[in-house]
């Protein structure tokens, strides 16, 4: 029986994980719309928003269509909203601005304290559909101190698909087992384990607001269960 | 006439610019090898194994040999000059740790607080022919701001050949002209200028040792010469 080699890097899933996408989006919406003298469900077009990022990441995933980065799933999907909203009148700037609402996520309360302290003893990155331009800018906008920013682009492939964890394990010349994901996902930490790398759920109950179903605890014992990333530090001796 | 774009990131030559790979290598192999009870002249083998970067990287661009890290390439250099200079005993672990001093190199003394202020107002990162893995332990090492670590993998296309800074560009969804290459080489300049970014020469006169002929001083009117980054830094209004 062999050991597994110590772990060298945590890489984080970063929508719902990292970032809260769904309050800072009705947030930001809200306060759009009240600018522009628009009015709409803003939690409904926020939840719709995020309900187009499978399919529109399924039609890449499964060869369907060539390579496209979510930033123009995010503005295909946006475009999809305003006719279904009949929200009419915004120019390119405004609706490029409104795009880039994804780079503007906020994190959750506990993550810079965890990151910082994960940060003195592992490799902490990214992995993550976001494209790297998307992620080095919201990283930037709040303050997140990644080593290193993985996107879709380093496997050109969208989790759950093998090649996205295990592209992210290569380019870091480190074995699968030697990385660890942090997920408030089941569905990315199965995926993920079955490549390789080791486990780490973080409960986000509120990811997808009050009436939240999925995801609200770990299914599998997988090697850390917390609910911060405060906790994932001291599971990981930080 | 158009105006050129605004920059908003600052991608940086790495070996040479930002660290003084020379100093360092001597330095820790003259330690290696008084602990190890090995005599060489450390400054000829450091010269040396730098040499012996630009044919091994010329193999992969010119397509006779497939894609390969330069962690590899740096490890096979060494294995030549340990015949070469008749050092023999080491074993696995005492080579790979040698190895690995490309991911120990230390930064010019103005590096730090030019990469500080220049972040606070542009996406900083590397746009090196190392690899992610080696580049982002090196800036761990050494405390380097970076917001996102591009290596050599982000093109497969090792520098000056035009992919590699258009790759990396394009990466961070970016227009060449919004990206400026830092580097203390001409040539680097003049390849990444050629592909449409702008340019920033640093003068590391110093980086070859004493005799160094090559890149003091910059050849043409690049967008900004400087004798170090917080130079950069108040030329680039930070």
């Amino acid at each position: 029986m062999t050991a597994k080699p110590a772990v060298q890097a945590l890489l984080f899933d970063v929508f719902g994980t990292v970032v809260d996408w769904r309050s800072s989006i009705i947030a930001e919406l809200t306060q759009f719309g009240a600018r522009k003298g628009l009015a709409a469900d803003w939690a409904a077009f926020t939840d719709d928003w995020r309900g187009l990022y499978q399919p529109a990441m399924e039609e890449v995933r499964s060869g369907r269509r060539a390579w496209t980065i979510l930033d123009v799933l995010h503005r295909e999907s946006l475009e999809t909203l305003l006719v279904k909203y009949k929200i009419t009148g915004l120019g390119e700037a405004d609706k490029a601005h409104v795009n880039r609402v994804w780079h503007r996520l906020k994190p959750w309360p506990d993550v810079i304290e965890g990151l910082r302290r994960l940060k003195t003893r592992y490799i902490i990155g990214t992995l993550s559909n976001g494209n790297v331009g998307l992620l080095t800018r919201m990283a930037k906008n709040a303050g997140l101190p990644w080593d290193v920013v993985l996107g879709a682009e380093t496997a050109r492939a969208y989790k759950p698909l093998p090649a996205a964890y295990l592209a992210s394990a290569a380019v870091l010349n480190l074995e699968p087992a030697q990385v660890m994901l942090v997920a408030a996902h089941n569905g990315d930490l199965a995926a993920a384990a079955a490549a390789g790398l080791r486990t780490a759920f973080v409960a986000r109950p509120a990811e997808y607001g009050p009436q939240q179903k999925v995801d609200v605890r770990a299914d599998r014992d997988w090697d850390v269960v917390a609910d911060s990333f405060t906790g994932v530090a001291v599971a990981m001796g930080c």
